[in-house]
């Protein structure tokens, strides 16, 4: 694997088909399956890692996201990868800190769920991943539905500015009991640890709900929220959503995914089920023992 | 020359060294200067022929925008273009009339001159100079200097959104009277036509005023508005700009262009002369005897 900072770098080393997965590092196993389908998919398999200052809504939330490059760049070359980008903030932002003169706009299908709760923050993934599109020019380019209106943003960042890149969603990697793998899940204490899993029990007893004829999405998002309220969390949102543009839904009438958000301890997490209409659902994939990575207990 | 009405067709047409030259068509000699210099310094010359509807303020602007498209096909294939993109406007906009969710936007470069007079020009002009960037891959990209702010909103694109395209500013082309070239001076009777020519007039004596040692905004742009305004033409702004960031300067004390956008009769004409601070002046190139193209007497 070659590890090179700039994006000409990374082009001229590439050949063949190109697949792409961006990362912002301090990865989990959620990322290494990326990296691993992008690797069996593609000629040159790229994976960019990058802590994106434009999408955290406060710097106190930049400062303590964490980060450790030289344990990440080991997990990425195991996995198979060709390249390791890691763009210098000045080669990202020539400018830094003044914002860039041109960036990349999102409305509509980011107005509810992550969009209302972080001002700004799809405008700055929006922008950040045009720039990998443009600057690597990758046929193909994988991200995790886990952040499921992150994927649907930039499946349409693709289509809207005419990137052609095929955007491919990888499923959600969980833990044992159910925990979605989240780079953040490291500030769990034991008891928020514990806490925590209601998230994705609440998330799978609606998926049951759903496969046993529940529609609507009043029901189903109750099903969530009262799981983990009961476990003493507190929800900031449970949304039934368009799987195309992130509306919310009154009724699972089409492919959609249950999304939600909430506080455990000191900790925000997201969570989310991919539905169909016919009542099947994506839970993701399970760890079948504890994560070697971070985020275990 | 292939016509073609995809991106993927275009690229797959591509060989080489790659250069674009986007068009909104009704072209003029100043088109087709950039269309030659994109043949002479690339290996595949593509010329896109697309009118914007994102960038016109008013559908009646947009429905009354001249078209021909034979006779720039034509044109642009004797200047020896290889390849011609002539996307219909659903392959530019799947959703047309419903606004794309993702769209590019430009700040501070666009708070003044056309950017203030034309709300959301810029956004549209940089829109689709992604979407171009994106879906044909050029590695060199040219646009005339006569559209000044556009040159360097287009410039900060490719550096903003790391587009690895060279962006190159073609000389503004004059009748041998000065007037610049410009798709809309069809629309200037015989008498707006005699008093249109007081735009590149007044320019030229700023610009001489300026190789002279004048370094005065305020004289410098008083220069045009006085030649104009002693025409019977109405101006909407005079500005010395600075060329790398647009910004409103107080004198010319760094690489410039003092721009002007003025009404004469019906048609809003803008026009510039790029100033060095050493006092020199970059006022385009004439033709010699009255154009071929539209846009003559």
């Amino acid at each position: 694997m070659r590890v090179v900072e700039t994006f000409a770098a990374a082009r001229a080393l590439s050949g063949g088909s190109v697949g792409l997965v961006p990362t912002m590092g301090f990865l989990h196993e959620g990322h290494i399956s990326l990296v691993r389908a992008a690797e069996h998919a593609s000629d040159t398999a790229v994976v960019t890692l990058f802590v994106n200052p434009l999408q955290f809504e406060d710097q106190s939330d930049l400062d303590r996201y964490p980060r450790d490059i030289e344990r990440d760049a080991a997990l990425i070359e195991d996995a198979g990868a060709d390249i390791l980008v890691v763009p210098a903030l000045h080669e990202m932002f020539p400018h830094y800190p003044t914002r860039p003169a041109v960036t990349v706009a999102v409305e509509r299908i980011t107005e509810g769920m992550e969009g209302e709760h972080r001002s700004g923050h799809f405008a700055g993934v929006a922008t950040i991943v045009a720039k990998l599109f443009a600057g690597l020019r990758p046929d193909r380019a994988w991200f995790g539905r886990k952040d499921a209106q992150q994927f649907v943003v930039v499946s349409r960042l693709a289509t809207d500015l005419s990137f052609p890149v095929t955007v491919t969603g990888g499923a959600t990697v969980r833990e044992a009991d159910g925990l979605a793998l989240s780079s953040r899940n490291v500030f769990l204490d034991h008891d928020d640890r514990v806490a925590a899993v209601s998230v994705s029990r609440g998330l799978f007893a609606a998926a049951a709900a759903a496969g046993e004829g529940e529609r609507s999405a009043d029901v189903l998002e109750g099903v969530v929220a009262a799981e983990i309220e009961a476990a003493g969390g507190a929800v900031d949102y449970v949304t039934l959503a368009s799987a195309s543009d992130c509306s919310a839904l009154d009724s699972l009438d089409r492919s959609a995914f249950l999304a939600v958000a909430a506080r455990v301890g000191q900790v925000r997490l997201i969570d989310n089920v991919w539905l169909e209409p016919d009542g099947s659902a994506d839970r993701g994939i399970r760890l079948t023992g504890p994560s070697i990575l971070y985020g275990g207990d």
